[in-house]
């Protein structure tokens, strides 16, 4: 997608193939700066310090890091070392090993001299395969739009979709397009009025920041809001679907996803809002049925409830305490919203129900 | 309620009666102190700065702001010119307004050389009638908690209630007690083990700024959390009843209260945990029954979304901006909770279901 009218990926390797550039996502989104990642421990610490974050991004840039240390050492000890030193990084990160585990599987047969090179093409081919599920994620929920579009303008009731998500499901999420708002830039792209409602999305903000930034970089109309607000926009009609992301859904269709996510499902059904969740087929755990029992939610550091950053006026980052002291805080990173709460998930290979039988056909 | 072990109101007369003290509201959580009001003008000030806030701590303020300028000038001309000079402080507010009115009613029929002592007494009368309906809400709503514990106890599912609170409507909005937190301090009078759930309520963070420090200040055990948690802890048995206030209740109980209220009542809905309004029914407007229709919503400035005021490192309190240049922001200030998912309103006059007939017995 674009930045300030620039054509970016959020990870590219350089002109020479030396090194590969990423954004320094956590300077977003007041500053835009890039960051050459030139050896394994560059990768290493983008992943752990969360310059690059979501899952698709995360596992490109740890098939790069072992790419980068095939260059300097390619043996089988090597290669070993790499990928063990590489998932530390953020260990539960399952894309992060996914990645890692694939261009292990991929370099271990080869020849030690070859490993170098073929590693940097696996690694691009990770990336390239990236950009094409969520280009297909972003076709098929285009069509959703359209259809809503065309339907809103027949019956008179507008000449704009609006479109609420939760969170940051965008191309910086992934290599590119995103998945919630694949459809969201497809249909932009294709010159459909629309609007995003952002959600702010406390406790990391991911909305107010990542969302927000490169919706308006790719100059597409948004509003961010705080998160108490959607129930109240869409008893008012303002808010025509709602498309979020997912880290993972299970085989009878319940969602993980950023906590809150469950209190905009529940909202969109109040008030006949279609509800949607974009995602690529492996984020379904086929293992799983029942999300809110057997889906553990993470607990994350207090602080980021009880303090936030953001710019002062002197124009450096600062974090801020918002609690008294002494009062503690509960950080649920992540919570479930029941099949019945959605109305379809949006993957590569289409659009279908969120229900057993129906999901049967992504298998 | 106490502040470190001291009883406080919210406003007092001095021990001399030559002005009263408030707390000065904007420097909560971080910083206590008290501020003196000698004259009209430093209540009108009060009021302006939102160094008071809280309907019911609004219209006492009011009330005494015109005590207080009838010990200058207490002629008729003098009257009306105060309670003229005193509605511009927070034109919106209902119970300024009321405040005044209540005011110049009884003070307009006695002589001049009256008033100002007459002024004094019944701004205190207000003071103390605000106390005693907020106590009568305490004690109803406390026996919804007591009954909710020893069934809890009974059927062996723990030893604690949790209840779960949107925004600040606890003594610090009024003069003592407050409105939804009225029934918890009642019940942790009375010793029944509870903990409380505090919505950080964004924009404005009342609840994790002036719920968590109350809370504390007072020694009740407490939790802040994102305002997108609630479902999540629902889900998972985690609350076991909600307990909010209220701005605005319709003849046939559907409930304005600050904005995300209404996804709480929904989640609360949908996981059978009872969802319960305090109010002092004067709050009831009889005059409007369908309140997502007939309620305007405010929309207050985008600055309150886009920033936020925090404890820097350095002790100072700064505002930071959170979303990017360029991205617009919306912010609604409150939202509708239709009756059919209110399980019940606690008002002074005893906990009456949300429903048209029902409620008959509060007019």
């Amino acid at each position: 997608m674009k930045i300030d009218g620039t054509p970016y990926r959020t990870i590219w390797p350089t002109a020479d193939n030396s090194a590969v550039e990423i954004i320094d996502q956590t300077k977003l989104p007041h500053i835009f700066t890039t960051l050459r990642l030139e050896t394994m421990r560059d990768a290493e610490r983008a992943i752990k310090d969360m310059q690059v974050r979501g899952a698709p991004l995360i596992g490109v840039t740890a098939a790069y890091g072992v790419a980068l240390s095939m260059r300097d050492h390619a043996s089988d000890a090597a290669l070993a070392a790499t990928c063990s030193k590489l998932l530390l990084a953020r260990p539960t990160a399952v894309n992060l090993r996914w990645g890692i585990e694939r261009m292990r599987a991929f370099l271990a047969p080869l020849p030690e001299s070859e490993r170098a090179a073929a590693a940097w093409l696996e690694a691009a081919r990770i990336a390239d395969e990236d950009v094409a599920i969520n280009a297909s994620i972003g076709q098929h929920g285009c069509e959703l739009i359209r259809s809503l579009y065309h339907d809103k303008v027949h019956k008179g009731r507008g000449y704009s979709v609006n479109i609420l998500t939760h969170c940051n499901a965008g191309w910086l999420a992934t290599v590119d397009w995103g998945t919630a708002l694949a459809p969201i830039y497809a249909a932009f792209e294709e010159g459909i009025p629309l609007h995003v409602w952002v959600d702010e999305t406390r406790p990391r903000n991911q909305g107010a920041s990542l969302t927000a930034w490169e919706l308006g970089q790719h100059g597409v109309p948004h509003t961010v809001i705080a998160d108490n607000t959607g129930g109240h926009l869409m008893q008012h009609g303002m808010v025509d679907m709602c498309i979020v992301g997912t880290d993972r859904v299970t085989a009878r269709g319940d969602v993980c996803n950023k906590i809150g996510t469950y209190l905009k499902a529940l909202a969109a059904h109040d008030n006949g809002v279609p509800f949607y969740v974009a995602l690529p087929t492996p984020t379904i755990d086929w293992t799983l049925q029942d999300g809110v029992k057997e889906i553990p939610i993470e607990e994350r550091a207090p602080e980021e409830v009880t303090h936030i950053s953001g710019l002062c006026d002197d124009g450096q980052v600062r974090s801020v305490q918002l609690t008294p002291q002494g009062s503690r805080a509960a950080n649920y990173g992540f919570d479930v919203t029941p099949a019945r709460l959605v109305t379809g998930l949006i993957t590569e290979r289409g659009v279908v129900q969120a229900e057993a039988g129906a999901m049967q056909k992504l298998r």
